[in-house]
This record gives structure tokens, sequence and C-alpha cells, in this order.
């Protein structure tokens, strides 16, 4: 059995699911929240389960808000407020705590953004902690916050600015902020995962990081990271999926085209799908037209989330002030 | 028959000559350049072929250049010469002429940046030749450009502002820019259209332009635009098309699922796809993930080729000094 | 007697009590406010005294506030909230008035840039009240805003855009925002002034401006102006007259180089200081270094009022939610 | 004697000289190019005249070239290629050599944002060097390059940064590029001086640097800065100054004023100013008002330097077809 290709740890077992027609075994899924905020936490136990699902051994935790892209702001404000939850969840600190947040992506990229402009509105103070102390109470943590560019702009390895940041400033927590591909359009600007396994190799809208995470830099690292971009084919495969799903579930319509649907082999018909678009768009990523507002947007909730959960004195009110 | 929905006239005549097997009376269809460029002059002479594309009587040029995306800057300016030697042969200008360049669509989308950042480089001489008449010669037109902002934004029709600066200024040409949505994501940021019957009713990205043509404001408009967009459902539409197409071409499939795909009924399709579509993405429009840079190199293209056309004495190694 | 050269009618005050050590015949000034804001009400009410200042008959009103640069959000909004009385002190509206917010100046020159930047943050609604009539209540007055360039980049004289504009969209009030010159570096960024006399010639940090007011345009037009330069020249001038000033208040020390500062003529100072600077600085302006985040925090000061002025039923707390 | 505060060599051996009228001792200087492009090299030879001025023993070459701002491009790549020239002569590269090129300072302030902005510029190819040698022949030498942000932005000290990356990527050589005081306003966006010394504590626009060089990170450092601000206060003290030089060398004017200005005591003036200013401005810095446009010529002006000076196989022209 093929490993399942998706950022989104929810995808890969729903993909599995599909196929097999059964639970993964290993893998425990807790649903969670209401129609306007999905949380699905998956839990990841074993490395059987790991390589079934192309995802290393951890919690994965989906919040899905399919109305995040109409700019309704007391829905954004509840989930930061559920995105400030799932993250202390996950994470154990104490006064003295050091976190870094490291925003990955290319700034000039809007779909590859989100971490560069959220890195922007973390409200850093590990320079008045370490300079100012008397100006700083217990309400405030040692926060700073990095956007190390992508290799094409520095002509350096993310993971290597990281690693020598990280020697130098010895955090105990590193946040990594990252724009990532999803299989479904709706998902895309609406959706935020957070796991602490950190950034595997490959994933991400650049397609090109190296792993990022305990392993390799020494420090815990948490994962957030938000879909911005499909890829054109997977769409379209999906798409055809959605549609031959809809036609089998029409009983009544049993006969020539539609009968027929059922028998498809899919993985032979996504090879075919690729063979077909390569020469026309190669392996074309897509995203909204919308995108800058709705990657503003998002890098609003996601850095008020973190403003929050690392800062045990700030709420969401003081959060907005800062903001204007 | 229903018309054609489209923005590019190229691309009505081609859904009509693939539905009907035949070519379209009334419509000529003239074929030039190479694979690098390719340009398709299409002429609407009646009504009736007006009415069966969608598109009013006119002359539609359409610049496609498959590799315009690879940053080749020989292509680029080769781009330019060709688009500045079309829009010379559909407009009439003398020494005193007046031009108006209207950069259309919203600056805050970036797919729908094009005529904003097309204006901000074009060779503004207006108030030049106004006020300060003897330090311009001959080799320089009175050229002055704008971009009107989009309703939402100005909470005014964009054809009021122009209008109202119309009647100012009282130039003898308007040329306006836009950002326009193609069936087919290949043509996305790779095709120029010019035409000569203005901007219609709906077209566009922002998908609500009135009409702007010599009918509404009196004077001569040339409309050149480029695909940026695709519509999410038109996409996975074409693209299963372009499965089935492959696949029939394909003579020795000829069981099962193959066989039965000839039979398929291609609007009955379209209609399911977008059913099946709509209460998830509803009717999203996808631009590739690279569009910031795209958009960027193209409006350099356009800006170049209208100002070696519209002022006589520059020529493209000019126009690179004022661009760096 | 010639006129003093000053975009602020405050400041021409100020200098014409301060060379002829008495009050301006004809001009009623009125102190209010607090040390945190003060205002200070200038009526110009004859010919005789425009002359002398050097501005219009009408009303001036220069909100002053030193702590404007410091980020408090507080301070802030109540400096929106005194903003908004006083606009409404000067204009008359109904229901039913449409009001046209122009953003004067260039908005690749970040002192010139302030006009576009308060644009960008009203709540335009024109086209809702037009179109969508049933979706707006009494709370929301008919608001269109537009930001016309100037003459380098459009070509076109900004007057006759927002003329064309105006003949169109027929406004019962134009509000014009602009960036103003100071004589004063102090009062750069902290010093809003409005004005019910619209535009005058040669005013605004561009230096070229064209009347825009009642007489040019047929409707009545309030200038809100913040001043964002100095003129190197006058700051320089301006200093050495503040260290005169200060040396002569101190009356021990009445000899040698103190004693004589008594006697200079200021006048002949400035035109010798004219003289030394220009052949090295030309008329240079300068602003603060930290001018990109100055002319943020004051857009959002000028387009909150704005918006609370003109919007009966939208008050702080609800401009906040748009802002974010 | 209190040591010189500029941060240009230059007009810290002017100070002395016009206060000592005489040369410093240990000092070479030494000048050159015509008078577009003013070259002065200053050697600092020993401890005693790099007390005197301030600055560290080395090598400082200023470029000075009144018409940089007048947008002459044929006279900005002049500079280019003499800034390559300069930099070239300062350093010792070999084929294998790999560079790390840091662009300091503030990208959210403009005037502080040189650094950033030519980092955006640099040819980067270290990670073609590495990942594919084979795409790359000896024309091109190993380029990486990052802007590390302030403290205030990342809670990270910039030399932290620096030297993480140092341990990590081992360059041969780091070249800092930094935005600088200046004491007079013409050098303003005029100047590049480029040294061997590195970064000096306490220079830069952002005023607090800590020591980036050789001896602080391992690595020689070139650093390349240009004047992009003024401190309010030392430019009146030095427009106070001027006028005075220029009355006094005006001899007819022998009376009253002018006669005792010549007793004037200069450190006791600019205390004075300072005492008096202060409780106005503070210590106010100021840029031209123009310093948008400004930023963006200088930073062409200094990468297309760079990149000519670092590729032995890129010249002038080749700089230019990327720049597009």
């Amino acid at each position: 059995m093929t490993s399942i290709r998706t950022d989104l740890a929810l995808e890969a077992t729903e993909i599995y699911e599909s196929k097999e027609e059964k639970k993964i075994p290993g893998v425990i899924v807790d649903k969670d929240g209401d129609d306007d905020i999905r949380i699905t936490r998956v839990r990841i136990e074993n490395e059987t389960s790991a390589k079934v699902l192309g995802k290393p051994i951890g919690n994965y935790i989906t919040i899905e808000v399919p109305r995040l892209k109409e700019k309704d702001v007391d829905l954004m404000e509840d989930v930061s407020r559920v995105l400030a939850k799932e993250i202390i969840s996950l994470v154990s600190l104490n006064d003295k705590s050091v976190i870094l947040v490291v925003g990955l992506g290319n700034w000039n990229i809007t779909p590859d953004s989100l971490g560069p402009k959220v890195v922007e509105k973390i409200m850093v103070t590990r320079h008045m902690t370490e300079y100012l102390p008397e100006q700083i109470d217990e309400s405030v943590r040692s926060v700073c916050a990095l956007s190390p560019g992508v290799l094409g702009i520095t002509g350096i390895e993310t993971s290597e600015i990281i690693l020598g940041v990280v020697k130098r400033v010895k955090p105990d927590l590193v946040i990594a902020i990252d724009a990532l591909a999803s299989r479904r359009l709706e998902r895309v600007n609406t959706t935020i995962q957070i796991s602490d396994t950190g950034i595997n190799p490959g994933s991400g809208v650049g397609n090109n990081r190296k792993e990022l995470s305990e392993k390799t830099i020494g420090v815990p690292v948490i994962a957030i990271g938000v879909p911005t971009v499909v890829d054109a084919a997977t769409m379209a495969n999906d798409t055809i999926d959605m549609v031959i799903d809809n036609l089998i579930k029409e009983a009544e319509k049993e006969t020539g085209f539609y009968e027929m649907l059922k028998n498809i082999n899919r993985e032979e018909k996504m090879a075919l799908i690729n063979e077909v678009l390569s020469p026309h768009i190669g392996t074309l990523m897509v995203t909204p037209k919308e995108i800058d507002g709705f990657i503003e947007d998002i890098s609003y909730v996601v850095a008020d989330g973190l403003n929050i959960s690392l800062h045990p004195g700030i709420h969401m009110d003081d959060v907005h002030r800062f903001i204007n």
C-alpha cells in the first residue's frame, strides 16, 4: 500500500477510510466543536499507522471554520481563542520559558507568505525580558520571532538559519508557522492544523522544506499550518470523484454511464488525469482569487491565538489594542 | 443555441467549433506568429455571429505566449513589440492625439490588479505637453493615465469616473487595461487579448464591469486584457473533457468505461459538475500560486508595448532605461 | 506688509502676533481642550485679515496632540472623537446627504500619502444606498471616496478629475484630505487642521495644488490637513529664532553675543539663511525618520473621525471592528 | 579632546580639520574621481588617530555623487561600476569564496530599510553552487544574503542571528549594508561609504548596532553604508555654522552682529541648540520628503555594484536584464 500524500493528517485519514472503508488501526480520531468551528484531534500512535498516513507519530489538531472567509470579526476572535486553547494543550511552559516563533515561507508569494505575515503580528518581548526585566511582569513570557526566508531568496537552507539561531537563543520551544497544500479547495483558507511533530520534509506550499523537529534542532517544535493552495490536478481528480460519488448515490440512475462509474479504478483514473493535464499545466498549484485578503485575515487569527496562548496576562481585548 | 461565456473571443470560437464541428459563419479567423508567440486575429463581422459568440462586432487579437511565465527577458521584449504592432494596427493617431489609459480592476486583489499595475508604468506626458510644450518634441504624444478603482472601494461606478474624466480631458482614444477570466488554466498569465470593441458588461475578473465603449463614452475604446483567473468549476469540467477526449483518441481502449465516454452529453455533464461543486466551493475563481510575480512581469510587457506604440520616438531600449 | 506663508492658519496668526506684538484685527481666536488635546478655532472674518494671513475668510480648527506619536490607542480614539465633533460643527448634513471624500497627494511619497491612506479606511456606502437600499438603514449616510493621484502620476490636474467626478456623482459635500507643510518640526504628525474654506492654491506637501473650493466645484468643501513635512531652511531659521529668544529670556547673559541678538533683523536673517542653504540643499522638505508608522497611525485617527462623523449610527467601537 | 560623532569617516576628518585647522596625524586622505563622482579614501593608521576620529583603524572609502538623486541612469550605472572597483580593492576573493551579504536595518522604516532593499536585489547563488554545481560555471561565485531584522522586530540581537548563521554557512567574507546618519543634509542619499572595519557599535540609523567585525564573528566584514538621515539639532547647528562662515567671508560686513560672530564658541553653541531644541523635538532624525524613491534608486546602485564585484562573469548589462 502506498502512503497518502497530503499536508493535513485529517485528509490522510479521510482518504484512507474512504479507500479502505474502515478505520485505521493505531489512529485515534476525536471530534469536537460545533458547525462554525469543527475540531478534529488525530493521534497517530505507532509506526505502522504513521507509515500508512505518511505522517510521523504524534498529535494533529485540525480546526475547520467553513465561514472563516466571511470577515466575521466575532467568529475570527472565537477561532483565535480555540487555537490558543489547543496550542496550550500540546505544550508545557513555565514563567521562564523562551519561545521562538518561526514564520516559514516566501513573503513574495502571497499564498506562501502566511508564516512571515503571522510573525509580523507576534508580540515580541525577549529583548525586554532580557534588557529591561523591570518593565516586564509575569503576564508576559519571553517571545522572539523570525522569518528566515526561503532557499531561493537567501541561498541558505531555512533549517540552517533556524538551527544557527536556536543555538544562540536557546529557546525552550519553537513554533513554526507554514502555509500548506490541501486536496480540497473548500479547506483552503478555512482550516488550521496544529501538530507537535514539527515540519515534515517536503510539506508546505514551497514543497521543499527540510525536517524541522526536536530530532533535528534539539528543541520541541509545534507546527501550525493553514492550507492556502491546492494542486490543480488533485482538485480536478477530487471533483471527478465527487461527481462520481454523487451519481452513485442517486440510485435511480442505474443505467449506461452512471452504472459503470461504480467500477472505475480510482488510482488508475488519477494517473490518467495527471498524464493528460501535465503537458498543459505542469504541476500547477492554484489559490483563490481573493488570496491577499484571506491571508491577511488568517494571519491575524493565528497571531492573536499565539499571542494569547504564549503570554499568560494578554487577552483578546489587549491583542486588539495592539493590532490597530 | 445559448451564447458562449468566456472573456476571450478566441475561446468562444474554439468552443463553438468544438461543439458544432464547423466554422462560424461571419467570423474571420487569421493565424500568425510562431511557436513562441502565436497571434490569432478574430473578426466578428455581423450581429448573428456576435450573438453566437456573446461578443460585439469588431476585431479581437489574441497573443499567446506559452513560455511567458519563464522570465525570459528577450521573449518579454519581443512580446511587447508584437503587442505594440497589433495596437497600432487597430488605432489611428496623429501628432496631436491625446490618449487616456485606464487601469481597470482592484489593486487590493492581486489577480485583478493588472490594470493599475500597467498604469503605474505608463509614460505619462499630457501635463508636459500642456504646461511645458517646449520640453516636448514630436517623439512623444500626449498620454494620461488613471486607475479609477472598483465600486466596492470607491462607492462610484468605474464608468461614472471615467466618463467624468473623459468629459474634462477630451481624449481622442481611451485604452482600457483589464484582467480577464479564461476557461483554460494554461492560458492564464500567458495570453493577451486586444480588441477595438471596448469592455463588455460582466467581463473581467471582478465580474461587474459596465460597458465601456465608444457608444457609452463617445470616444473609441481599445481594450487590452490578460486572463489571470479561471473558474474552478469550468476548470474541472474542461479537465474532464480533456481526459475524455484523450481516452477517445486511444482507440484500443474500446471497452467498459472508455467506450461509454463517447456518448456523454457534455452540457449535462457541466451542469452536473456545477451542482456537485457549488455547495462546496461556490463560484470560486482560482489563480496560480505564483500570481504576484506573473502579474508584475506581464504588467511590464503590456506597459512597454503601450509606451512604444503610443510614443513614436520611444523604443524598447529607452523604455528599459525608464523601467529601472 | 508681506503675507505669511504657512499651511496652518494657527501658525500664520502666531507669526503675525510674534512679529507685530499685537492681535490681528478681524481674526477671532478661541482656545479649548486640555494638555493632551489642544483645540484652537481661528475665524478669519474679513478680506483685510485674510490678506494679512494669506488665507481665505472662514473657519480653521486646529487640534494639537503633542503625544500623538506615542501609539497610545486611548488617546488616538479620543482625538478621533474630537475630530468628529469639530467636523460636525462645520457641516450641515441630513439623511439624504451624499458625501465625497477625496484623498489628495501622492501615494508613492510616504509623507504625501496621508489622503490616499485615509481614503482606504473610509466606510464607503454609496453603492449600497444606491443599489441595495434595503440593506441600509438610517444609521449610514451615502459616502463615496476617491484618491485622484497627482499631476506627475496621471498627467491630469487633480481638480479636473474631481470636478469630472463631482459632475457625475453630485455630492452635497466634498471632504478633502491632504498632507501639509508646517514651520515647526514639533507640529509634524501631531496636528490636524479642519477648515471650511477648501484647499488653497499652492498648499500641501506637493506644493502645486489648484484651488478646490465651493467656488471652483460648486459644492461646499471641508479640508482636513495634517502637517507631515517642514521646509529645512524654515526649520533652521526657526531653530535659530528659538535659540535667540531663549537667550534673550536669560537676562543675566547681557554681554557680547547675547546682547546683540536683540537687535537682529529677523527677516534679513531668514533671507541670509536661504541664501546660504539653497546651493547645498535647494528647497528641501524633510520629515521625521519614522514617517511610515506616523502616517499609518494618523490615517486611522482621521479615518475613524470621519467614519463616526459621517455615519450617524456608527460609533468608535464599530469602527474598530472594521479596522481589524 | 572628545571624539567626534558621525558615521562617516570623511565627516569626522572634516570636522577635525575645521576645528583644529590642521591635518590629523596618522590619517592618510587621498582624493580621486571627478565632479560627478568624488572618491575620498581615508586610511586611519594608528590607535591615536582612531581615537580622535572615533573610528577603528582601517580603510574608509567615500563616494560622493551630488547628482545621484536626479534619476540619471547612466550616472547610476557609473556609480555602481566605481563602487564595484572600490569593493574589489578592499577584498581578496578566489573561485571558491563564499560571501554572505547582510542587510541591516528595519524594513518598516523607509530610511532604515536600505540594507533589506539591497539584499532583495542581490544575485543569490549559493544554493545553486551547492545543489546544482553543474549549472554554474566560474563566472559566478557562491553568494548568499540575509536581512536579519532589528531587535524591536525579532526580539533577537542582529549580531546573534548573524553569528548563528555564520557558524552554519562558514562564509569567507561578510558584506554588511546599513543606512547611516550624516551631519549634512546634502550628503543624505548622495554618498556611499565602504570600509573594511565592519560595523561599529552605535552607528546606523537605528542607533543601536552592536559591533559586527572580524573580531566578533571571526570573518572579515566589509561595511557599505549610505547616509539617509540627519539629526535635526545637528542640521540646525551646521546651518548656523554655515551662515556664520558665510558672513565671516564677507569682509565688508564688519559691524554689529557680523563682527561678533567670529568670536562665538561653537561647542557652547551646539550645546545651547540642543538645550533649546530637545524639549520640542527630542533627538529627532529627519529625512528628505522623497525618501521612498531615493532609497529605491540607491538600493539598485549598491546591489548592482555588489553583483558585478562579487560575480566575475556578471557585467552591468547582465545585471540590467535581471533587474527588469
